[in-house]
C-alpha cells in the first residue's frame, strides 16, 4: 500500500452532500478501509477556531477578501494537520467541502473574485482532491431542505433561491473545468440511491488501495 | 487638503518603537494634526480577534504558512476598516508594525519564506506606507528592555539574542531595499533625543498636509 486517497463532496446547501459524505465513510469503514471523515471550514483544532471567527456574528464583519484569507488559513491548517498526514498513512480522507466551495461561495457570490481565489489557492494550498463528488440538486429543493435544518451558522444558507441557482450553475461549470477529478451525481433521488451511485464511482477510485 | 499620510514604525522587540509611535502621535496632535495611532497585528475589531488567535497559546499551534495567512487576513481587515478610511479623511495614520514585520518575523525567522510573504502581500495587500521609521537598536540592549516588560503575548519576544541580531540585520537590509520610504533612526539614545529625530524626519513628510 502506498498513499491514501482524498475525496471531497461539493454542492449547494441542502444538496445532501454532508449526509452522503457520512454514508460513504460508514460504508468504506465497513469494507475495512481506514477513513477520516472531515469538513471545511474546519477539520483541525485551529481551523475550527478560524471557522467560528468567520461564520458567527454579523455577515458583513469581514470583506470578501479577508474572508478568503481566513478560509485559506483554515484550509492550510486542516491540510497540514489532518488531511496530508492521513493520506500519507494510507487512509481515505473524505472531506465535506474543500477549495471548490471557496471558488464558488467567495469567488462567485461575493463579487467576481474567482481569479483571486485561484491565485491564492495555488500560492498557499496547491493540493487538489483525487476525486470530487458533486451532488447536483435543484435549488428550490435544496433550499427547502437547508431551511428545515436549524443552525447558528446561517450566513451561507441565507442566500435565497436566485443565488443558489447561480451556485448550482457554477458548480456544474467547475465540474467541466476540472473534469479529471469531478463526478456529478444526481441528488434528486432517495438517499440510498444516491449513496449507491457515489459508492460505485468511489470503488473505482480506490482500486489498488488495500481495504 | 487631499489625502492623509501613512507612517509605520518598525524595529526589533525592545527597540522602543511603540513608545516612539505614541510620542509622535501626541506631538502631531498637539500641532493640530488629526492622528490615528494603531498597531499590528490588530488595529481593527476583526484584526484584534485574529491577533488573539495567533499570539496566544502554544507557539507551534500554527505553521509559519498558516501564521502568514492569518496575519495577512488581519492586515487586510485593518487596512480596509481603519487605515484607508483615515487616510482618505486626511488623517495621519501612525502604525506600530506593518508588513515589514511579517517580511522579517515570518519571512526570515520561521524559515526562508520571504518570497512567499512578498507574493501574498502583493496579491492581497499591495499598499506600502508613505514613510517607515526603523528604530535601530543593539539586540542585547533591545532584549534587556523587552524582558523588563510583562505580557502574555510572549511568542515573538522569546527569540533570544541570536535571532534578534538576525532580525536587526534583516531590518537594516530591508531599509536599503525600500530606501524610498525607510528612515533609519538610532534608538540607543534617550527617548526625547530619539523622538526629536523622528519628528524632524516626519515634519518633512507632512509638508502640504494641513495641520
Amino acid at each position: 500500500m502506498t498513499t491514501g486517497c482524498f475525496i471531497t463532496f461539493e454542492g449547494i446547501d441542502g444538496s445532501g452532500k454532508s449526509t452522503q459524505a457520512k454514508k460513504l465513510a460508514e460504508t468504506l469503514r465497513s469494507q475495512g478501509f481506514e477513513v477520516v471523515l472531515t469538513r471545511e471550514p474546519g477539520g483541525s483544532e485551529g481551523a475550527e477556531q478560524i471557522r467560528s471567527l468567520v461564520l458567527e456574528g454579523d455577515p458583513d464583519r469581514w470583506s470578501a477578501e479577508t474572508e478568503i484569507l481566513l478560509f485559506t488559513a483554515a484550509r492550510r491548517d486542516h491540510l497540514e494537520r489532518t488531511i496530508l498526514p492521513a493520506i500519507a498513512a494510507g487512509k481515505v480522507v473524505i472531506c465535506d467541502r474543500f477549495a471548490d466551495s471557496t471558488r464558488m461561495y467567495q469567488g462567485l457570490s461575493r463579487g467576481d473574485l474567482r481569479a483571486l481565489v485561484d491565485k491564492l489557492h495555488s500560492l498557499m494550498i496547491g493540493r487538489e482532491p483525487d476525486m470530487t463528488i458533486l451532488i447536483d440538486m435543484d435549488p428550490a429543493e435544496g433550499l427547502k431542505r437547508a431551511k428545515s435544518r436549524n443552525t447558528s451558522e446561517e450566513r451561507f444558507e441565507d442566500f435565497g433561491e436566485g443565488l443558489q441557482r447561480q451556485m448550482r450553475q457554477g458548480f456544474l461549470e467547475l465540474s467541466k473545468e476540472y473534469a479529471d477529478r469531478f463526478i456529478v451525481i444526481d441528488g434528486a433521488r432517495s438517499q440510498d440511491e444516491v449513496a449507491a451511485d457515489v459508492l460505485s464511482h468511489t470503488t473505482n477510485q480506490l482500486k489498488g488501495l488495500a481495504a
